[in-house]
């Protein structure tokens, strides 16, 4: 078991990393701490591989738990769920001192956290990501929300969690496309911060697709090391450090809002927003083509898509999505651009025109 | 005008003291940092008086604003007017540098203030009360929140605010029940902390009453130092130190629960409680029967209740009310009790027939 450490306003916690460490949630709760009784947050699909390991583990360290199951999909962040939840825990008498802990992948880490954080203005929360997109991004850092009709993740809270459980085995009942489309996150972690992250993936992307148990435990460690560090520094997104994590992401929310949210995975439309954010790089001069090359291969290596090619997205359509959710987040369209492999700048004022281009290369329609 | 500094995990925050400050809203914000737009939250009846002198002096700085309405009373602080406030930041295309500005009494600031915090993970927040309640007590610290049907205040953030802006002068519009009622809190920080704030009380009632703008301005500050102090050394309510400022609420709450909050304000009922609490002190041998003597003199020379007679409360469900708010807020039922002018202990495990005893000899019916 590999051990991260995050510094937060709350006080620094542990990310646990390892193969097995579900069906040890109870010991890792009494290590850490933690009293009271626990309110475990999940998900149907994903209760069905994990829940019962981890009542197990309760049970032997003699932790009183409730199970409470939302809504399925993206749809379970919604105000209606959340306060579903703040009613439970009202119901079952919850206090400060205990804990909810979220079972599942970022949609439940974000509710539950965000429940977490509100009830009784903040209780005990672990977050035990079963997915690869929440153990190497949404379970670290303390973001945690619920969308509005108008858009994702506009009310929330940054809560830091008291502990953080990464059980490498949950990764193998991953759907093939999720998996590969997480890794996409993963990626753009060796391109931010560290080169050889990403020589690793070059060099195994093999054994990393066949989910190499191995493997799998060095990068997820490797991933979570960086968003520590990162978000450790910047907490609540102020400096400008924590914005280095959106590399890819400025075109990727542009295309899966004009895309409603359907057809992509959020870590696809990442794979091909990085393609884009290196295209304006070399467009820019930052970065030489033949490092944006480096990266797209990969990406196609990995079986992630480089390109909006069939997608049947128009360029003035992810362009309105890009100015619309510049509106909304806060003045200045930023774009984070690769200069070399582990280093990134953050650029504003691009001129219209390039994006436009570099959103035509990638296949958008004219 | 008189400036008090609190401390806070977001940075240190100036509360303003002074008479006439609401029309100086605009210098104030502008001085403190805070640019972009604002929402002024606020209900009708403040808004009659105090919303043209806000507004114009944003004007003069140039300051952009919205006006949102809250439904008037205790009802405002809902899951649904919540969400309302949320849909109108959207709607308006607030960011994160803009700012909610909470115009009235604590259920403005709560409300305003936990949308704020909830809002894109947290937006600027003013908080401007116009109450005595709100300027000596809850506008300050951070506390934020809403009420489920289960109860008070069970869903919220601690965030505390970017300023806080205390105009003595919106306090000449007050109910005078309600101004009242709002002093038992002001004679708490005496009892709990500052004997020379209740000496001020017991030399000044006549002209406290009267509102005298000096001695007001005087009152505001020195109450406003005292929970400055208290919540930057415990803005979580973690340590203890903040539950001092619960002296009287104990019995408070109970009498409020119990009369389904209607009948009694809750400054009212903190009168009464802050004299069980010494009664209870006193049978415990921890304060001398003269002390509580002159704090139950002192209350009734403000003209605020101080004996449950007429209220047609039975001892039974007060022990209720209390034990069923113990379980709810966590463990333990505790009191804060005086010992001497300016100091109190806390303490637990009191012998319920103690507790009946007391509620007995207040008025409450067997």
């Amino acid at each position: 078991m590999n051990t991260v450490w995050v510094r937060s306003s709350r006080g620094r916690y542990p990310i646990f990393v390892g193969h097995g460490l579900l069906a040890k949630s109870g010991v890792l709760l009494t290590a850490s701490g933690l009293k009271g009784k626990v309110m475990i947050v999940t998900q149907k699909p994903v209760a069905r591989f994990h829940l019962a390991a981890v009542l197990k583990s309760f049970r032997r360290k003699g932790i009183r738990s409730q199970i409470h199951f939302l809504s399925e999909g993206e749809k379970a962040k919604s105000e209606k769920e959340l306060f579903r939840l703040l009613h439970a825990l009202v119901k079952y008498s919850f206090e400060r001192h205990d804990t909810v802990f979220a079972l599942g992948g970022g949609v439940v880490g974000d509710l539950a956290g965000f429940a977490a954080a509100a009830y009784l203005r903040g209780i005990s929360f672990v977050n035990a990501g079963t997915t690869l997109l929440a153990q190497v991004d949404s379970s670290i850092g303390g973001k945690t929300g619920i969308n509005l009709r108008e858009g994702k993740n506009l009310v929330g809270a940054f809560y830091p969690p008291n502990l953080v459980i990464s059980d490498i085995g949950s990764l193998s009942t991953l759907p093939d496309r999720e998996f590969r489309a997480s890794l996409a996150e993963a990626v753009k972690y060796g391109i931010i911060r560290v080169p050889q992250l990403f020589d690793m993936f070059e060099k195994k992307s093999g054994s990393i697709l066949a989910r190499n148990r191995k493997l799998l435990t060095l990068l997820v460690t490797a991933c979570a090391r960086i968003k520590a560090r990162v978000v450790s520094r910047d907490e609540r997104e102020i400096k400008g450090e924590r914005m280095i994590l959106n590399y890819g992401h400025t075109f990727a929310h542009a295309f899966e809002q004009a895309l409603r949210y359907k057809t992509l995975l959020h870590g696809e439309a990442v794979a091909i927003g990085m393609v884009c954010a290196a295209e304006l790089a070399v467009l820019l001069g930052l970065l030489s083509p033949l490092e944006a090359q480096r990266q797209r291969q990969l990406l196609e290596r990995l079986h992630l898509p480089v390109s909006l090619r069939g997608f049947h997205l128009r360029v003035r359509d992810v362009l309105f999505a890009m100015m619309r959710d510049k509106k909304k987040r806060g003045g200045a369209l930023r774009f984070v651009l690769p200069v070399r492999m582990g280093r990134v700048v953050i650029r504003e004022a691009i001129p219209i025109p390039l994006i436009r281009r570099v959103i035509f290369s990638a296949g958008g329609r004219s």
